[in-house]
């Protein structure tokens, strides 16, 4: 059965690393205990490493960094769960390809591997990075990423802000110019909403819930709580 | 003599479009009299072309939009002069792509045709992409643009806000991490700025001025009228 935790951000305004999603990663990761990390959305591994190992350790569990170890697949392979953290989309994607991860991490979630994601570590869960936030500061082999999921998370997720004077895309723009180009679903989280993947079911959760997008259709909001599992069976000519 | 105008956004908070950089646009064109427009960034090329027609024909010149013709890159060959207009900067570097317009674009420029560009259209002046604000869209056969000068623009250029309780990267965290993976120069501009290129001098305009990322120093802010001919000349190994 697939088990994903994908989350829009690893912390929110005035909470602590991975805090306020820790209930849901504890119940994510019960039945596990040794678990595989991917850093590689950030420059400095070791010290990402290093600060997701005492997180998780505090909860119980192992954490084994893929960087630290020659052949990053194995640590994947060994492992009873997987956890993906954010920074750059482009740059973890690469990596992803470069290291050869997307198809053992592809299998072993199929088969049941819990899969925790922020950011743009569920930006990957994804088809592709397309509707990530981050700047192209590397050109990834591919845009192609997990496709755990059928549709595209948007992370990060702001509302227009109708008092600003800037003139740059709001993130709405931005989201229709994806559609525009895509005929796939976008559901974009706000900081601290979450999506909870179980099986055939799929439930958003957190308070400041989040966004659907789709294409020809007005976008809809969506509250805590919102079942969401036509998701998961939905399929996209995108 | 290469000559350039590359403008950070096409229209600022209270003008309409072009307005901020007519006087500029008008000095750059004012030995042409047909130019070419590029309006790949955006979905709706007609609308766009039309757009941008009615403000250049208000200044007395004609202007062809490539998109019109079988052959794009004839369009180009032809004009005395090209403007590219913003929208998504991986459009727009598809299609330049796709188009096969990047060679005979640079051949004309290197030339002495006069070439402006506004947000993307200054973007893809650069080497590469890799500093766009835009979401990845579409995947484009290559980041590579025209390369018409050595250094990145970042156009768009939101200073951090303090205040801001959002947990996403601020434009300053995104051009780090555009230098962590590139040792190249990025010329920074708020809106309302505009590079300008004649031969081998270049010179910031607008009041809003910029800011200038290089690796291992800190930003610098950059006034208007800023002599940066140093970047024209600068080898980088980004």
């Amino acid at each position: 059965m697939r088990r994903l935790l994908l989350v829009s951000t690893s912390t929110t305004h005035g909470t602590g690393y991975l805090e306020h999603c820790a209930a849901e990663a504890r119940r994510l990761f019960a039945g596990s205990r040794s678990l595989a990390f991917v850093p590689y959305a950030v420059h400095d591994l070791d010290a990402y490493a290093e600060a997701a190992r005492g997180v998780f350790e505090g909860w119980g569990f192992e954490l084994s960094s893929v960087h630290r170890e020659p052949t990053p697949a194995a640590v994947v392979e060994r492992a009873d769960g997987l956890f993906i953290g954010g920074g750059n989309t482009f740059r973890l994607v690469r990596e992803l390809h470069r290291q050869r991860l997307i198809d053992p991490i592809r299998r072993r979630v199929t088969d049941g591997m819990p899969y925790m994601g922020t950011s743009a570590g569920s930006n990957v869960a994804c088809p592709t990075l397309c509707t990530t936030n981050d700047m192209p500061v590397v050109e990834p082999p591919s845009f192609e990423a997990l496709g755990l999921v059928r549709f595209q998370i948007n992370p990060h997720y702001l509302d227009p802000d109708p008092t600003s004077t800037h003139m740059g895309e709001t993130r709405d723009q931005r989201l229709a110019e994806f559609l525009e180009e895509n005929d796939r679903t976008v559901v974009a989280l706000r900081e601290g909403a979450m999506l909870s993947v179980r099986g055939d079911t799929m439930t958003l959760l957190g308070r400041p819930g989040g966004k659907l997008f789709r294409r020809g259709q007005e976008p809809r909001d969506l509250a805590d709580g919102t079942d969401l599992s036509d998701l998961l069976a939905e399929r996209s000519s995108g």
